[in-house]
């Protein structure tokens, strides 16, 4: 890794300052765009949907979208209610992520959705799907329609293949990979893909597209990676939530490949059986270090990192390219 | 009751043979489109799938948007995709409504989809309704888009409407009416509305599009009544699902309504706490029997269906006219 030296140097402070400050206003009308749609008369909703939308974070995926659209020079407003769209169908993603299967309840694991209960995080996911694709015909436009709703049928593709790999550390990393991109990546690709078709810029289309790709795999690697990074826990981001719920990842599968017997039988008792005591996790950890699962992870976004910022080379350097390079330096700044 | 007598004489004996004999080929080619679309490389795709298309029962929806096309004199080959996607937004609400909260489950109650397991009802159920979304969009108007996707977002509201009533024995009747509308009258009625759209007879689209509400309201209502209508268990159709779940229907409003005050305490015990022993769901039928909440029932169905036949009157006679009927009649069949 010394090649990547001074990259890493410039990753450690990297910041989305000026992304944020580039796509402010945008992305408060974002904002108040999706408030206007949760605001049900409906308590259930109007509860859930806030609770998401409030604890939405840094709404990366929508800033790609406003930001792609100023890198084509779009002047108009339709990029606001895609932007939208595009947060709708992650946050009904994430409630429908977090739905938990009956036999992990049975196994006594805490959920993710334990404040609302599993029925109330499918409708209310329901809804803001629903309001995402309210969004897109408003919007009228076919090409828009198409993108996200051919992202949103990969992206639900990709979850039930995730779900299939579960508990199978034997899971190849060609599969890994093809389920991040499926599942995280397309809805990166799309977002960005819509700046470039709202400014009705066809030749940007495939660059943009191929960025968010990449930075979406490149996102979730990290993402994976930082789920068995014990120094995360110290930034209040608690770790092992993929472990406990035997969900397949980059760490694991590189540390199964390489296991000795014993340590094979560890991986099928915890992630297979989801038969695990307290030390699990911190056993979990010495076996990935001892197969360097996570820098592996790290090399591996960085290399989805280098091919993002080289989707961006068709175009001249402006403000808002400088700020989509800022993104993917940021992404990896999460692991250092 | 007595002078609906004659119409329960016609009622007896309704079919659909008509209506199937007039779209046997629409239909075939209705499941060939959702066969293919579920054909998915995925295995717990198309096992989940298949499992749900072969079950699939009488494919009412698709058949609705098929024979109010023909009715309105189409030709074309539109409402054939869109009739899938009408059912694929059925199977996937299905697949939804199936999804047991932890709170049940904690209770040992038997999920319905214990086949499969929530997480992967959750996800398939997105699956398809992303086939929906792209058939949609394949079709490439957006008028049945709208049509669709509105009905989408009022079937996700009616859901978690009725989530919020479970336990809620003290729900109004037009809380209930309302929430029977969102949930399942307004995807017969989009379905019926789409035969106007494909034909271009905007003309036909608003009285299309209340023969499908007041026959969705009326097949709930039937429904609904069925689950405590002890006869139906001879036909092999289980009774007291709702009982179960605390869902909340016509039959126990009306009883709760006009109960004794032991007879609350009963249903609160039973409805609302889900504190039930193996008589309970006995002593509910013989209460719900002495506010005749079975014939109010259907009594309210009879004037749905009435409403329905009513709606077509605009339309000349012709044989898709009465096959409609007969959906009518065959709706009301059921409980006879």
């Amino acid at each position: 890794m010394s090649q990547s030296a001074p990259a890493l140097q410039t990753q450690k402070t990297a910041t989305l300052d000026a992304l944020y400050a580039l796509i402010r206003d945008d992305l408060k009308e974002v904002d108040a765009c999706i408030l206007k749609r949760v605001n049900s008369e409906i308590p259930l909703i109007q509860n859930i949907s806030r609770h998401i939308v409030a604890s939405g974070g840094k709404r990366i995926r929508p800033a790609l979208t406003l930001i792609s659209s100023q890198l084509c020079g779009y002047k108009g407003t339709r990029h606001i209610p895609l932007a939208a769209a595009v947060e709708f169908i992650h946050t009904a993603t994430l409630l429908h992520d977090d739905v938990v299967d009956e036999s992990k309840l049975r196994r006594g694991l805490a959920s993710a959705n334990e404040l609302f209960g599993n029925k109330a995080s499918v409708l209310v996911g329901d809804f803001l799907l629903s309001q995402a694709f309210q969004l897109m015909v408003a919007d009228g436009a076919l090409k828009s329609l198409k993108i996200l709703s051919d992202a949103s049928a990969i992206i639900s593709k990709g979850e039930v293949m995730q779900l299939m790999t579960e508990g199978q550390p034997e899971t190849t990393i060609e599969n890994y990979l093809q389920i991040i991109s499926s599942k995280t990546a397309v809805l990166f690709a799309a977002a960005c893909e819509l700046g470039a078709v709202v400014a009705e810029e066809p030749d940007a289309e495939g660059a943009l597209r191929e960025f968010g790709i990449y930075i979406g795999i490149a996102f979730q690697l990290i993402d994976d990676a930082l789920d068995y990074s014990a120094d995360q826990a110290t930034l209040g981001k608690s770790i092992g939530d993929d472990f406990a719920e035997g969900k397949i990842t980059l760490p694991v599968i590189l540390a199964y490949a390489n296991a000795t017997k014993e340590e094979r039988i560890f991986w099928i008792r915890t992630l297979s059986d989801l038969n695990q005591t307290a030390d699990d996790l911190e056993d979990a950890l010495i076996i990935i270090n001892k197969y360097h699962g996570i820098e592996q992870s790290i090399q591996m976004a960085e290399r989805y990192c280098s091919k993002a910022k080289a989707s961006l080379n068709v175009f001249a350097e402006n403000p808002a390219k400088s700020a989509m390079l800022d993104i993917v330096d940021f992404c990896m700044s999460r692991v250092y």
